[in-house]
């Protein structure tokens, strides 16, 4: 836990072609943590468009935000057009570099690991990414969240609620993160067990990954010439 | 099930001071509605704040929507505003009359009711505002998903995940619902037990139930005055 009456300043990098729930899963939490600041960035400050379309604004070009106590980056496959934008990465490092935390949901992994940052780190990300993770130098941890000294990863979409909640815990303790729990009524009922690679019919985990494949392809090609920028090959 | 080949219009009601997940947890899977066509809209066509602040932009105001298959009514604190604003009401319920399905989740279930469309209906929504639901005739039931005909109601803010899978369930079958549940990953390990009033330590609870007293207060008010106008006091 940081000091109760320690202010802290939060904030996600926001982008073009992000998957929405990747961000607005932990805003329900990150906006409700005690004694926060929370903001939302863009590179340049203009509005975004979620891989579907929601158009989300910012509240301030990254240039413009102050030393973040909490960093949180998503993913998304927009991710892509951040992996070799040095202007986005050296703001990341910077951050990251000040930050009391970082969290990551999703692809935001590949991202961070663009940046540098995963370098002997354990981690997780989406299932379909989940093998680009050595490339970065990191340690592969196929768990939902995963909390490695003062960083968290959340594993794919959905799991940043669950990601963002363990964050709360750690930061304010855990009743402040089970009273935003309650809050959100989060107490979840699937309607199937379809939520993972493991449990979904293995016909519709097949046409998923078929479907994904040219993305993953395309992150995989972008991961080696990470890889080699950063000396890691 | 609706025949595969009907292309179905998909539409959710945006409104200042939504709660946001109310919105973008439906929207992660109504985004992804197999021959579908998704927008958002909001009374007057412009930009809408979350009640965190959360700015998102729809695509139309709602007198430019087509008629839709699938109306979406979200809620969060702002709901007050839209209890007795005619324009909204009365495109709520020209909707609902066309409509294949309607969508309430968390307090939208209260503006439902101020349209007059609970009478009979067995319906659920927010623990904050269960008992406020016979004030609309509406019959309560205290689960996190209601079906009722066509009519699907979600409890609490993140209830609108489980009731958006239920409802793709419903229109295009099983295996869509799945493939979308795969897709977001949604296999949630919630950290704490503490989702519910029932679960949550009680100190948790109550210091949440006071939280909203203010609120839910007005609320009741304006539940009754709907009652009276809509004559089932």
């Amino acid at each position: 836990m940081i000091d109760p009456d320690r202010h802290l300043n939060i904030g996600s990098l926001i982008f073009d072609g992000i998957d929405q729930i990747d961000l607005t899963g932990p805003f329900e939490v990150l906006a409700r943590v005690p004694n926060s600041t929370y903001r939302l960035y863009s590179r340049d400050g203009g509005m975004i468009r979620d891989l579907k379309g929601l158009r989300i604004s910012p509240d301030a070009a990254i240039a413009d935000a102050p030393q973040l106590d909490v960093l949180h980056i998503p993913g998304g496959f927009g991710q892509e057009a951040l992996m070799e934008d040095e202007t986005v990465l050296s703001w990341i490092r910077a951050q990251a570099a000040g930050a009391h935390s970082v969290f990551s949901v999703c692809t935001g992994a590949l991202v961070c690991g663009a940046a540098g940052l995963l370098k002997g780190r354990r981690a997780t990300t989406h299932w379909a990414s989940f093998h680009l993770l050595p490339y970065f130098g990191a340690i592969p941890v196929d768990e939902r969240v995963v909390i490695d000294g003062d960083w968290v990863f959340a594993a794919g979409v959905t799991a940043g609620i669950d990601g963002a909640l363990r964050l709360v815990a750690e930061l304010r303790g855990d009743a402040a993160a089970q009273a935003i729990q309650l809050y959100m009524v989060y107490a979840p009922e699937p309607p199937f067990d379809a939520g993972t690679p493991a449990s979904a019919p293995p016909e519709i985990y097949e046409a998923m990954r078929d479907s994904v494949a040219a993305v993953t392809a395309q992150r995989e090609a972008t991961a080696k010439r990470v890889q080699a920028r950063l000396g890691l090959g």
